[in-house]
């Protein structure tokens, strides 16, 4: 039923940031017509109940001590399935092209001669800024935001990421207790010690904690462990902006 | 029913970049449950057939030539239904604070004592990224990322954006044709007129195009009225990585 040949392909879905009511509804409806899910870490389990009965689920990771695939093995996996005539969807946290490693899938599939399509998601950074009420496009205060990792691919700190700040009114940072320190020591240089700064822990999920400081209290916060991945970070601009929203709202903090 | 004091609420809700599938299942059942809907123009109106049908619509704009409601008309609107008990939906495109003015919004209900949530959504360069297949954040060649507006609020060209590019891998920019030949101008002086460039318009709306350029090329298009707003505009990283998957999928072009 589910094994025509011609239509395999691959459906790179962004799941959102973690409340599984922030998929879109594009993204439910690929879900729930896979022949195979492939599913990260960072995806609600209650979403994979979408998927067909008959569907594949397959976890790729990758959480620290639990089992899970490198990206060479979910590349196979992609094309084995969808070389076979299946849908195969892939879950991912946030959207799939922001710092997802969608694009590397996607070239992958493409190369083998499977259609592979994306339907975006809401970003985790998008989602933290909005629990946070910290706007990152606002005429109030953050007209130019840049977005970064604390490192990058090979594992050096992105320092670039804070100089940033010469030019962007925010820097927003992801996964973002990686290199904080030395990110936050460059921040500094530009905007201050006091700078304002917020951080998201798991964004919308249950157990999201915001804690509203300064790069000063971020780098303590770190060093403490009260901040500690997934977190989303936010200097500058924006959590100004936040700062005054949270003291019309609940008065001085 | 639908007028008890002490529900009236304000709920910004991000409608995401205009495919009406791609706004989330939160927001569809915040819509589901409204007793007032404010809604902006690039929102689809296939959303609005969601609200119940007793619902208020409320249009508050901005299409050139058509009446729209000023920014003050918007919040007293906002605050006078909520008042009443209602419970508002202020449905904006893309998400609420990604230069959707939601923070705004919030600031000026919340001063008035009526409480305000966000419910995010897929910003409008989240998408355009995927329909380009420009990934924003990559290992392939987009570690760091800026997004700005081609002008800032007072009206001035926004050129700090386009010199983060000494600084960023990938600048985005949004509602891009204004200020663009010199933002260009600006980007140029750092990565040549050559570097890859990619405008998005309309994103996943029926009317989506979608131009691969340079820079240079980039200039012309919206020089020639080939790009208008609203547009997305890609330049350096993830459109180069956008080059090289587009060359697996489809060819050299």
């Amino acid at each position: 039923m589910h094994s025509q040949t011609g239509r395999g392909r691959v459906v790179l879905v962004g799941a959102g940031p973690g409340d599984p009511e922030l998929i879109t509804l594009r993204g439910l409806r690929e879900l729930r017509s896979a022949d195979v899910v492939v599913y990260d870490r960072l995806v609600d389990e209650r979403l994979l109940d979408e998927a067909p009965s008959h569907a594949e689920r397959i976890y790729a990771g990758k959480e620290p001590g639990r089992h899970s695939l490198s990206q060479d093995e979910i590349n196979s996996i992609l094309v084995d399935r969808a070389g076979r005539g299946l849908k195969v969807v892939r879950l991912k946290g946030g959207d799939p092209l922001t710092y997802g490693r969608g694009e590397e899938e996607c070239l992958y599939v493409a190369s083998h001669g499977i259609p592979c399509t994306i339907v975006p998601g809401v970003p985790s950074f998008t989602a933290a800024a909005a629990r946070a009420m910290a706007p990152l496009g606002s005429r109030l205060g953050s007209s130019v935001f840049t977005v970064a990792t604390g490192t990058r691919a090979g594992g050096a700190v992105n320092t670039a990421a804070a100089r940033s700040l010469e030019y962007s009114d925010t820097l927003v940072l992801l996964m973002a207790t990686r290199g904080l320190e030395e990110i936050a020591a460059e921040a500094a240089r530009v905007r201050g010690w006091e700078a304002p700064a917020i951080a998201v822990v798991d964004a919308t999920m249950p157990s999201e904690r915001i804690i509203r400081t300064s790069l000063q209290g971020l780098v303590e916060a770190v060093r403490e462990g009260t901040v500690r991945n997934p977190a989303v970070v936010i200097i500058g601009g924006a959590a100004g902006v936040s700062r005054r929203l949270h003291t019309v709202i609940h008065g001085p903090v």
